[in-house]
């Protein structure tokens, strides 16, 4: 049976990684293991909070079942997540099933040992919310980065589509003005003007008002943003 | 000259919205606006951190100068971003220079109101820490959003690329096995799984081992995800 360090798995959460080892300490008794087999239910709607989650391995989904007895899957959690961390802080019963979707293990740490610490320690408090900052500006990065990439892809196979002669060198006259594009592409016409901007920087088009010169059709064709 | 409703304000910031309204009134006191003109600094590296900022408008850049005078830009904050959170919690000094990139205003909740409201009421962090939370995990489901999205559109290009006789109908054999492929395209292979497997339920694709019969070219070049 896998066993695991406890320590180190509580280091490696966002919540917890900027805890001092002796602040991490106090948290490792009021911590267990809970193992369950696919379909086994954690919690269940309304349940009293006595603690949150994190995924060591296997699958956990979080689902709302409507009278009628169908089931809407809210949210599902892998390795390395952890759930319920803020019905547990705003000691709330829990919103929604929480069930395996696959066989697996979590560690449950208990609400009673985290607020116990941070009425004792008001540092303690504050090294988690600087924690939880870090990681959050970290994601608001990736998402910042992805929303790009994916507006250059849509930039480059719309103008892929219609430059209709296959050809090095071919010039594109765009058959309505940028911002109904734009529109048309799910953009805003700052960002249109942006991708544009940075495909001219690449050498891989060259804009002059409407007319959109593709100078390296290959290179459009294979682009990876990024 | 803009004025803007600082409860409001704190209202909407992941850190505060779950505090209550009496909790949140603590903070105005300690709440002040900074106006600044583009290029000026708001604080140098080694400055003690005397709180955390929220963006109204305007942008803010935080850099750091390399002896040589090189600037390396970090980070850019956009309005309705907060920044400079961690470092206050942990009591540090500033580790990178702020300036505004070009006019603006800020709102600066100063780090004693913070650590005084933590001090007197556990509660109040453990608000913050649910509020916190709650945002992460709607950016945790962004990024993946953004990431499926990604691989999807990588494998659609990669299969328009593969598919040389332009027909409906197309069959295209991988020329490799698809663990390579998928390693090309920077996915893992069960990535590269579900999103034929997604394509195949859309109805555009129909996968036979390494033969892939497009169905629906004009839909698959056309492909939106989402």
């Amino acid at each position: 049976m896998l066993s695991i360090n406890i320590r180190e798995f509580l280091k490696h959460q966002p919540l917890f990684q900027q805890l001092s080892d002796e602040q991490r300490e106090l948290l490792v008794p009021g911590t267990r293991e809970v193992r369950g087999e696919k379909g086994q239910v954690i919690f269940q709607k309304g349940d009293p909070c006595d603690g949150m989650y994190l995924v060591v391995y296997g699958k956990v989904k979080l689902s709302l079942i409507a009278p009628s007895g169908s089931e809407k899957v809210m949210e599902i959690f892998h390795p390395g997540q952890s759930f319920a961390e803020a019905v547990m802080f705003l000691q709330r019963p829990y919103p929604l099933l929480g069930q395996f979707v696959e066989d697996g293990m979590l560690l449950h740490v208990s609400s009673e040992v985290i607020h116990q610490a941070v009425r004792n320690d008001p540092g303690f408090a504050l090294h988690m919310l600087a924690g939880l900052s870090l990681r959050l500006h970290a994601l608001v990065r990736d998402v910042e980065r992805y929303s790009v990439e994916n507006a250059t892809q849509r930039v480059v196979n719309y103008l892929l589509q219609v430059c209709k002669p296959h050809q090095q060198g071919a010039n594109v006259h765009l058959p309505v003005n940028k911002n109904l594009i734009a529109s048309r592409l799910n953009l805003t016409p700052e960002t249109f003007s942006r991708v544009l901007h940075q495909l001219s920087e690449e050498g891989l088009i060259e804009v002059n008002g409407r007319d959109i010169l593709i100078r390296q059709l290959p290179e459009l064709e294979q682009y990876q943003p990024g």
